[in-house]
């Protein structure tokens, strides 16, 4: 008999009714006369019952294991003690007919929310990790989000293009993947790191508005939140005010947040500087959820005989500060872990002026002089039970190390309020970036990154002092989408090359096609991408990335359960034309 | 100013009023006191006219060429003379303002669906053939005939799960691409030629229903109509019946026909077994808008003396026939032509029997008793002006070559009525095929495909006689989508395995997760694959598969815009310990 419901839609409406039910079997119970089986799919979980009246039944029943698949036909009758928790709580199912579906040897690892499982455990048996409910479900909500960002792309003019996963190699940002050609042997494909310049060319095709929930590769030592494959919801569109951009952006935001999560955000969001970010909160996505901003102090301490700030200054360097207000005030203990927190951003330690009692606090106190002490106090508007924490180093440490420690602060202060929804767009970043490794610039963010049209001029004359027109949509401190307005002169573009030391001749081999492209009436065009696997952790409020990906990978970037990468044959490699290298 | 209408949208819906448009000069005529510029987007081409009583944006216009990219403000008026080609030709606009936004080279080639271009031209120029009208057309509705099978699924309870791109090799079908692990030398990602065991194992895991449009990959020798990367909407079901789940994809194909090319398809599909299209077509997709349907007549001549009936007969071999009716019969010189043709085929060669006023015509004839020339024209009831057309061979060759001439002939005699839409459903494949190369059985589906319940016991004793629960989308000759029900039992996954010459070590070592997966309570399942890019080339009426990718490679797996595949630096190479062999 065909199923006529799911498990978990079989409620108090059917009462009466018979039904066909299909799935596992999450929990068995023998009572001798009756047999309970709670019955499990995706929907949620029901209760049957067999009856030993019905003796064929009542047989299959006796040989039923957890993690049978199983199928009952059966009256729904309403239970006598009703379980509040779940959703067909209020009735049992009274087994006229059941049949085993297929057995189930005894699984790894119990089917539940609650067990807590060696995650390589998890992920050689995904198929059974992914039984869990709560993992069910998060796939369901992906498939959701992807559903209504595209049906919000559709209704606004989108259109949806595949573009290609062989495609060529651009040493230019991350690492690729790449695929040997059998048919050109010595020649290889890359693995896309994003669609950028397909889509860009899209743009001259004059197909206006693109998008792709797109599929992109980088070979990268991962960390735990890296994944080798990722996914991106890839958009660009031609005319586009920024302005208007953003709108659009935050309206399809804000239909995510709504029809997924349930929650209403405010548009429009706020627009930050790069600068005023990265001055405040040391960091170009900040969370604005608490306060915690950081402070430059380098004008009162500049004529400072105390080295540890004198020294930093006198090389062009910063002293900047945070206050954190605890009415304990920290102990010597904490204020050790605070320093060794810095440390790990590559400040040589933290200086610290504590005001308790009314009095001053402070082991640096000694070195200053009464007139630079009360200026900080007065500067960070510091009163009793407050702490003013210092770093003196170069400008990038100083921010790096403060902005990360206000985060930690927050933390441990509990000044977060996680009810809170701020969303930002970070505006005018640097257009090139000081690659010390390399010893060259390179792009910030890519180099098809249009510069401000205010700071054009100053390609050809200061390139470190121009700021692109690229943007990031930061939601609490998190990065989910950036983008940038594109070159769509080729003579602009030329000149962005020649900044980031590619030759005329380097430039045409790698980007050769993108310039032409650029000289046959490319519109003026624009886009942004968000990343997808990010954005469904939020929806679903997990930190981990593996809970939101069908089949991930290891940070070794391997796949436990089909023990992917592996040896391939050697008539592979022949075919090739590729040896491997001891 | 903010765009307010496409090009292509200006109507006579908007006279009088003050319209904002963006777009390439797609025609340009300088009248000296009027310059009349056509400018199109991706929606259409609208006219606009400068009149010299407007000298600032006479003197732009002066300096526009084809493909320049501008933006107009102007005035939407009824135009005297109305152009019924196209959807704006009661209008034109004013033109108040005019800028330049971007200058153009000369094109390679006209951007119109007219110009007759070479194809390797318009592939390294794809952003600009893509700008025209058809091609841009194309991409649209490749994009909403995604959006209508997504919103069927979706509304049906599917789940869209993206599986993973670089995924272990498993060399059974065609040949993989496989990416060089870094992190693991000498190992190899394989990208996935279906995602067939991940939608397996999606249903292992309680998911029900699964639906992806998959990038897929095969390191194939390239036929004009294929693709190293193609792409297929990917289902999988779990507890089908065979009949209910037909109606489900019926129905999904009535929406996109319904939806996206405005016609109404019959269902439910005819079924037919693989036996009787084999026989009466001569193909596992057979084009039924048509007859010329195949006849046996080895019965009739299993006596015969004439040596090219007797020989293939008496080694297993076959005599059948088609009949082709034409008031003219074919002359020498087109029998000549057909007999070429099914040599191509493998057959030896073309036996025909014409009737014409009245009278028996053949070169065979003298070969044939009276009795088996006239069984002959009897079964295949032939009378006037018709023509039997005889190959006597193999089974494999007969079939084949008389099921290629039966689409030849229907077409040279215009016996196709192009308004026709058959679809079938081919059932009861075989389940394995013979591999003459390889000296073994080997699935002639997949061999995770289920035999047909009441063959299961012939796997033991039988296997070449058992049938598989497999099916295609066959739709006017064409196969639209594959699929089968799915073996969901671990021994019979095993007892196949061995069929096709897989010892348990390596049916561990290939296929070792799949059978866990299935141990530890796998529902029935079943699915089915759309061939995507063909379907797409139905609703668009082009029978070349690069007019509905957006960057489509050559016949020898290259892109001509980009350049890939291409070689990259030796420290990539380095880093991933290969080496490329001369």
């Amino acid at each position: 008999m065909e199923r006529t419901h799911y498990c978990g839609n079989v409620t108090e409406e059917f009462i009466g009714q018979k039904v066909s039910i299909k799935g596992w079997v999450a929990k068995r119970r023998d009572l001798g006369s009756l047999i309970f089986l709670d019955l499990r799919d995706r929907e949620g979980i029901v209760q049957c019952v067999i009856n030993n009246d019905n003796p064929e039944a009542f047989q299959v029943g006796e040989k039923i294991r957890g993690e049978y698949v199983v199928e009952v036909v059966g009256e729904v009758v309403e239970r006598s003690s009703a379980n509040p928790n779940i959703k067909t709580g209020k009735i049992e199912i009274i087994v006229e007919k059941i049949n085993i579906l297929n057995t189930a040897n005894t699984t790894p690892f119990y089917i539940t929310d609650e067990s807590d499982v060696d995650p390589n455990l998890r992920l050689k048996h995904r198929y059974l990790d992914l039984r869990r409910p709560k993992m069910l479900n998060n796939l369901m909500v992906r498939s959701k989000t992807a559903k209504v960002m595209r049906d919000y792309l559709d209704n606004h003019g989108f259109v949806e293009v595949e573009t290609p996963i062989l495609t060529k190699s651009t040493p230019e940002g991350a690492r690729d993947y790449v695929v040997p050609s059998r048919i050109s042997p010595g020649s290889f494909y890359a693995l896309p790191q994003s669609p950028q310049l397909f889509k860009q060319l899209l743009m001259v095709s004059g197909l206006d508005r693109y998008y792709q929930i797109a599929r992109c590769f980088r070979d990268e030592d991962l960390r735990a939140d890296r994944q080798p494959e990722f996914t991106q919801v890839d958009i660009e569109v031609s005319f586009p005010s920024r302005d208007s951009f953003f709108t659009l952006m935050e309206g399809l935001v804000k239909d995510v947040f709504s029809k997924v999560k349930g929650v209403e955000i405010q548009t429009p969001f706020k627009h930050m500087d790069y600068q005023e970010a990265m001055n405040k909160y040391g960091s170009d996505k900040p969370d604005t959820r608490f306060g915690l901003e950081i402070n430059d102090i380098s004008e009162i301490v500049k004529g400072s005989e105390f080295k540890v700030f004198a020294s930093p200054l006198s090389s062009g360097g910063t002293v900047r500060a945070i206050k954190a207000s605890s009415t304990e005030g920290f102990s010597r203990k904490e204020i050790d872990e605070l320093t060794d927190f810095v440390k790990r951003y590559g400040a040589k330690g933290l200086a610290w002026i504590a005001i308790k009692g009314g009095e001053v606090k402070s082991p640096i106190a000694k070195f200053l002089s009464e007139e630079e002490l009360q200026g900080i106090i007065t500067q960070m508007e510091a009163t009793d039970g407050d702490t003013i924490l210092i770093v003196a180093d170069t400008i990038k440490v100083t921010l790096q190390s403060l902005g990360a420690l206000r985060i930690h602060i927050a933390k441990k202060l509990n000044l977060i309020d996680n009810k809170l929804m701020k969303f930002l767009w970070v505006v005018n970043f640097p257009m090139f970036d000081y690659d010390e490794e390399e010893d060259r610039y390179v792009a910030a963010h890519h180099p098809f990154t249009s510069p401000l049209a205010e700071d054009v001029h100053l390609l050809d004359t200061d390139p470190t002092k121009v700021r692109a027109n690229a943007y990031d949509m930061v939601y609490n401190g998190q990065e989910i989408a950036g983008g940038s307005i594109r070159i769509h002169e080729d003579e602009i573009q030329k000149k962005v090359f020649k900044a980031i030391g590619l030759t005329e001749e380097m430039a045409q081999e790698k980007f050769g096609f993108l310039l032409e492209g650029l000289s046959f009436g490319a519109p003026p065009h624009g886009g942004i991408a968000f990343g997808f696997d990010r954005l469904i952790m939020e929806m679903v409020d997990t930190e981990n990335i593996r809970d939101v990906i069908a089949f991930p990978k290891t940070t070794s970037a391997s796949d436990l359960m089909t023990q992917a990468p592996s040896t391939i044959d050697e008539k592979q490699l022949e075919e090739l034309k590729i040896e491997t290298v001891k």
